[in-house]
């Protein structure tokens, strides 16, 4: 029953919804939220995708997610806002955080958006890929639990905070970026524990601050930032951005979504905008960029099989291909969306 | 004559001054290209502070950058602007792009100000520092010529393009991180090189794409980014954010400050400011950043004498005793600052 199956996107897409609204979630926000998991599933990154339905689910079940949360609008000047989440689903919330910034830079070339009070709001891929449908470039992150010791510390100080940049390309293959800072996830050191298998040295260290290369030893530890302290200075100012610049919590403000599931994880998310149409011109960005890509695919590589490329090129061709065959995924993962959306199976409590 | 001194920051200040006046740089464009430099060596990074007149007096002389431009703003939107730059001193294009983007930042809560046809434009932390003391939080960048391969490529395909944050910290001690993404800086080979030493592996390709941890082979090839596909990713973005969103230079049209010096650079850069004001008051923030800083180093380091800290804590301090005792440099910088200003020396035509 582990095969690969293709779903349709309509129809992952009603699942999804069904699930949602079976656990209280109103309409529209279970819209907002399915779109989010359905556009990361389309672009080739399902581990911010359907797959992380039924955590989502779980945390509902148990408080740490409000299902229907007041989600408030303040606006001190018309390009400027925050939004204060009341613990929703952080898919709900960073989508009506982007859907202000979104209106507020086209009105005014320019905006940014904090979403605060919020939780794991998936990929930064999805956000950006809708602003740049909208014809905007996008800055955005997250922060997230402390899980990355500053240079020197032997405690974790800060997120592996995730950083994504969009871009309008030509023809809807837009340029996406989605980052964490860490050099390998904590996802790659679980599956070389389980192959019994060493990491590369200068990826983590253990619990007291000293470098490893165990595996296990690594995930009772840290993972370490791309570049040292540049990846944890990244790190610090994805926090500046998304919450300290919008009033949210930042480090013993934020709850671990996995260690304490049932509080509200009280994270934040930003949105910088800007309007092609305010600087160049729409159609002379689009030129531009096309420029760019020509440029850097014009250059040979080691294996000319190989040709570089733009960030999200790869994206939009799983999107192309997603569409039309439907989402890739294995047999226990349409059983499990397909028993969430009709209520024999139950969420998940996630665990780290 | 090698030993170190420390110059009196007016007196360095004047110097430099001096030295663009007699070489035609206008008055206020002469403090302007100034005030970076001195900022720079106050805040620690010598490396883009007054050490680079020679070069940039050098380009003056041969027609790489034009000493008296013609900077033109352009706006359609009030909170967005494209500076161009007509080749000018980078230091005089950026700092009237930076300033231009505090006032309109100040009226609309946020801007976005391109710079084009600019040259090198020193470092992102001394425009951060002085959009932090305006009370802004600001992220900037700089394209650069190509230096970094895309992931397999063996050519020069990007710059190593700097990027920069900075917030108002308390009583003036500002946040700033200050950043190119290349693991290794090409100082660093040189100086490997230059002692036959080897370099760490990861570090850099040859000239065929392939790792090497031969110094010189390295400098003849390419160095690393950080994160791989992270570091060049990043790099793409602020080409677009400088570049491709102003109508910049990209690729083959931005010529290389050591190899093509008699040409204007045709590099770009790139301002966005935000005003915590327009967010959680100015107040507010500023709480938030020391509560920020107060969670960084109450975490216990491996060496407790090295807690940890906020990217800028160093900075701060550094700027804080030179602004006291002076600015540090070997006495033949002091005498070379003397000379280009008397018109005893003549400015240096920079090679790689």
């Amino acid at each position: 029953m582990d095969g690969q199956v293709r779903v349709d996107v309509g129809e992952a897409r009603a699942l999804c919804i069904a699930a949602y609204r079976r656990h209280g979630v109103p309409a529209e926000d279970a819209e907002r939220a399915a779109e989010q998991f359905i556009l990361c599933d389309l672009l080739g990154i399902p581990t911010h995708g359907l797959r992380r339905l039924s955590n989502y689910i779980g945390r509902i079940k148990i408080g740490g997610i409000n299902p229907t949360p007041d989600i408030r609008v303040t606006s001190r000047l018309p390009a400027v806002a925050v939004v204060e989440g009341d613990g929703g689903l952080g898919t709900v919330v960073a989508s009506r955080g982007l859907e202000e910034g979104i209106r507020r830079a086209k009105e005014n070339g320019i905006a940014y958006v904090s979403c605060i009070n919020s939780n794991h709001f998936g990929g930064n891929a999805s956000y950006g890929w809708q602003a740049a449908d909208a014809g905007l470039v996008c800055i955005s992150g997250s922060n997230g639990t402390p899980t990355i010791a500053a240079p020197g510390g032997k405690t974790p100080a800060i997120g592996n905070n995730p950083i994504g940049y969009a871009a309008p390309g030509p023809d809807g293959r837009h340029f996406i970026l989605d980052m964490a800072l860490s050099i390998a996830s904590r996802g790659k050191l679980r599956a070389a524990r389980d192959k019994g298998e060493p990491i590369p040295e200068g990826v983590a260290l253990n619990k007291d601050g000293l470098p490893t290369t165990d595996a296990g030893e690594a995930l009772d530890g840290f993972v370490l930032p791309i570049g040292g302290h540049k990846g944890y200075g990244l790190a610090t100012a994805i926090d500046i951005l998304s919450a300290v610049l919008g009033g949210g919590g930042i480090g013993p403000g934020i709850r671990h979504q996995f260690n304490q599931p049932d509080q509200p994880s009280n994270v934040s998310q930003f949105f910088l905008l800007i309007d092609p149409a305010a600087t160049v011109g729409r159609d002379a960005f689009q030129q531009n960029i096309i420029d760019f890509a020509a440029w850097i695919h014009a250059q040979p590589s080691v294996d000319p099989s190989q040709p570089g490329r733009l960030p999200g090129e790869g994206a939009a061709e799983r999107l192309a291909r997603n569409r039309t065959e439907g989402i890739p995924m294995t047999r226990d993962e349409y059983d499990r969306l397909r028993g969430l959306a009709d209520g024999s199976l139950s969420g998940v409590i996630p665990k780290s």
